[in-house]
């Protein structure tokens, strides 16, 4: 591997970590990639993220809820979400470990 | 799945497809996000592509080669790479078939 390549699914953080783990991959002026290692993980009760982002879920499995929606959406490998800003969001459940790439969104 | 949600890994061209086949999950203002399929491709000879672009092999394998580099790159799946633009690069190899995320970066 040169040093300028990394691989997604290594390198997590240790299971039964109290903390997810957020790695920035990329940072350019209209986006930011970032990889994310959840273990079992949810956000605070109460909590909702406010950001422009798409998501994808890699390996694992989570659960998400929108405030305006009353489903949660269940991402499992491979599905993909663009969230537009403003649309609380909160990650309900996550499996253990659940490997997340997402991609924050410069507004225009 | 919600309307919005669709799976990186599901609607694959048929196999022995004579192209690749590209999708655009995204377009912002500052980045391009796209789902890429290969079959086998390589890039035409003597062709080289010149872009910013974060590249990840979701799945299969592929091999990169850069204009400046000596030894190509073998991805395997989670491998990914931040190209510079101008840094002329070409798909050498891939496995039939290899999953590719592409995001292409706006310039600052």
């Amino acid at each position: 591997m040169s040093q300028d390549m990394s691989n997604l699914f290594a390198d997590l953080p240790p299971e039964g970590a109290a903390e997810e783990a957020f790695a920035t991959l990329v940072t350019a002026p209209g986006a930011r990639i970032e990889r994310i290692v959840s273990r079992g993980q949810a956000s605070p009760p109460g909590f909702w993220y406010d950001q422009d982002e798409w998501v994808a879920v890699l390996a694992g499995a989570a659960t998400l809820r929108f405030e305006d929606a009353p489903e949660p959406l269940h991402l499992t490998p491979g599905d993909h979400v663009l969230i537009s800003a403003h649309r609380h969001h909160r990650v309900e459940k996550t499996a253990d470990p659940t490997i997340w790439l997402a991609v924050h969104l410069a507004r225009g």
